[in-house]
């Protein structure tokens, strides 16, 4: 079901040509009866941010938290690409509110793929009338949505989360390109919930933050990255914290996904820093650990060599004092009071020939902690990203 | 020649047993006759630094810029190695102040290899006497110095440059975690002109600044780097500016040999920022385009994908306005005022092929420019790194 999963939303994808093949590239979701609702969104920090996150950004910051609809395609990213993508991501948005009947104003929009290529406009002109014809209420339009926003994602991306008297359903693509700072992929979510604006924006941030920002694959910050929230209030009111909370789930069920599908990995691993002297320190030394090539190289090769652990802690700019550090994998420990600890190295390396590998780093130096989760380092990645021709 | 082509120096270069299978492991530089004269350094910003980073530190700071020796081993980086560490460290440098007949505050020692493993005593009390009675003014002499600090290098780095009057000459060893920060490396650096301690500390600095801190092949900035120059000062007082040009020239050449035999790399590509708002502007949008993993692997798979650059570029939190950006590959422009360019694809392919890539980006706002040295990221640098076992 995913984003028809609450109550009040349609969804379509089709193959509109711009991805060659017969691919699914282009995908709607839209409120039902389309009409504006609450909306909120969360955009790349880029600030090469692709055409439609700049119209995106427009149309929701001159509606108030509004959208009736967000269109989207796959297999061009419409950035880098000037006045020109402007008017091509201006006109996705127009074609398709003229179908649903509301402003162009109305209409979000989003686009992934490869960067300084013009978004064709024939497929969009051709399409975006079947698009919006074909969306409906049920779980196959939604599926077909999922799959048609997919780049070198090898499956969908689904979540659906049920709260107390409402839902949340979401979808979402991403593959590589992927340090949210914000989410550096695409979702889109949804609830029947009934909520204004200004608290939707709210629950999303933080949504935001404690998933999909917390997410690193190859430390690289997208130009389209984009997570959309739509609420059709259908469930009536819910109580804010319980509505960010299936938010949260829904958002990092969604990065989990992305994580485990993340281009060219075989493990997910999750950096836990604790001891940290402020929440700021521990996030610093969470992602400079989390992105560092040689500590996904050495789980790529199941090494646990807390060397390069301990390294990039120092190096991350937080507070640091080698001879309280300790680091384990799992629930082995290796490193206590900053240097070699004794350990079960058969556990050890069972431990580290699993998929999904947790390194603890504790700084003892206070009571701060945070946790980044990333992939290792292969070469899988190289493999997809050496040549995009 | 390298570090005794000046007059004032001796070196060796020894096989202690610290690696397996008789390699050479220990080096020594030496002031002939021995005795303190003008020495600085730069280390690590890493708080992890390693044991015998903080015991040269803490000798030099306290002869106020004076050593008459530089002892260094390869084979074990001795850092998180704790108290322990700090008194192999510290013994190192006994043992060649008494073969010398200096103090033990007048040698300075540096370690490059695996963290968390104990330095072994046995082969530095057994082999420090033959390394300091091997030691000579020669050519040979300074070539198995240069072998002697190698890890995952392949070829010795080393250099020599006749300033107006005088000599520089250095070696150097870096392959890997290397993000110079300082500099990410060892190198050892000797000049016969005349100087003091605080004038050669500058020039030593500004000299870095310039070449090996322009340097990132993996972004990861190593526990152990450091930077020692010694001047006998028997060639006389030489002037300022000369002998900071000439440690520059050296400086640069070594950090262009450790580029070029960086770990698993195929190629070298040098990013110039132009057209920045500032000179920090210039260095992070390099800096950043130049650590990229994507660019990385677009220039292993000879794809001029420029727009992994823009997103770099944009995503680096320099000022940054896309529709003012371009972007070349050597003589060729494939990105103008933030969109594609025509070119010649032909000539495109045939740079790309090369072994030596300059990533052009003028960022269209301002006066400043940079540039930093890197290297592709290919199945190579996996394969050295997947495993220290």
């Amino acid at each position: 079901m995913s984003v028809t999963a609450p109550a009040g939303f349609a969804a379509s994808g089709i193959a509109s040509g711009i991805k060659p093949g017969g691919a699914l590239d282009l995908a709607l979701v839209a409120a039902d009866p389309p009409a504006p609702v609450a909306a909120a969104a969360t955009f790349t920090s880029n600030a090469a941010a692709a055409a439609p996150v700049q119209v995106s950004r427009d149309h929701l910051g001159a509606s108030g938290g509004k959208a009736a609809a967000v269109v989207l395609n796959s297999g061009c990213a419409n950035a880098a690409t000037g006045a020109e993508g402007r008017a091509t991501a201006d006109m996705m948005c127009a074609l398709v509110a003229a179908e649903l009947g509301v402003r162009a104003g109305d209409v979000l929009v989003c686009s992934t793929g490869l960067i300084g290529i013009p978004l064709p406009r024939a497929p969009l002109e051709q399409g975006i009338g079947r698009l919006v014809a074909e969306r409906e209420a049920t779980a196959g339009a939604a599926a077909l949505a999922a799959r048609a926003i997919m780049t070198t994602d090898t499956r969908p991306k689904v979540a659906i989360v049920n709260g107390p008297g409402f839902s949340v359903g979401g979808m979402a693509k991403g593959a590589a390109m992927l340090r949210p700072d914000m989410a550096t992929m695409l979702a889109v979510l949804t609830t029947d919930a009934a909520v204004g604006p200004v608290e939707l924006a709210a629950a999303l941030g933080r949504a935001v933050t404690g998933s999909f920002n917390e997410l690193t694959v190859d430390g690289c910050t997208s130009t389209n990255d984009t997570v959309v929230v739509l609420a059709s209030g259908l469930a009536g009111r819910a109580d804010p914290g319980d509505l960010e909370q299936a938010l949260a789930e829904a958002c990092s069920d969604l990065a989990g996904q992305m994580a485990a599908d993340a281009e060219g990995a075989t493990k997910v691993a999750l950096v836990k820093v604790s001891g940290a002297a402020s929440p700021g320190d521990a996030r610093r030394a969470a992602r400079r650990i989390a992105e560092s090539q040689l500590v996904k190289c050495s789980l790529y090769g199941n090494d646990p060599y807390w060397g390069r652990v301990v390294s990039e802690a120092g190096s991350s700019g937080a507070a640091f004092d080698i001879d309280l550090v300790s680091v384990s994998y799992g629930p082995v420990t290796v490193c206590r009071a900053g240097t070699a600890a004794a350990h079960d190295v058969e556990a050890l390396r069972a431990y580290m020939a699993g998929k999904r590998i947790e390194i603890g780093c504790d700084l003892g130096l206070g009571p701060a902690s945070a946790e980044v989760l990333t992939t290792d380092l292969g070469p899988g990645y190289i493999d997809e990203n050496r040549s995009t021709s």
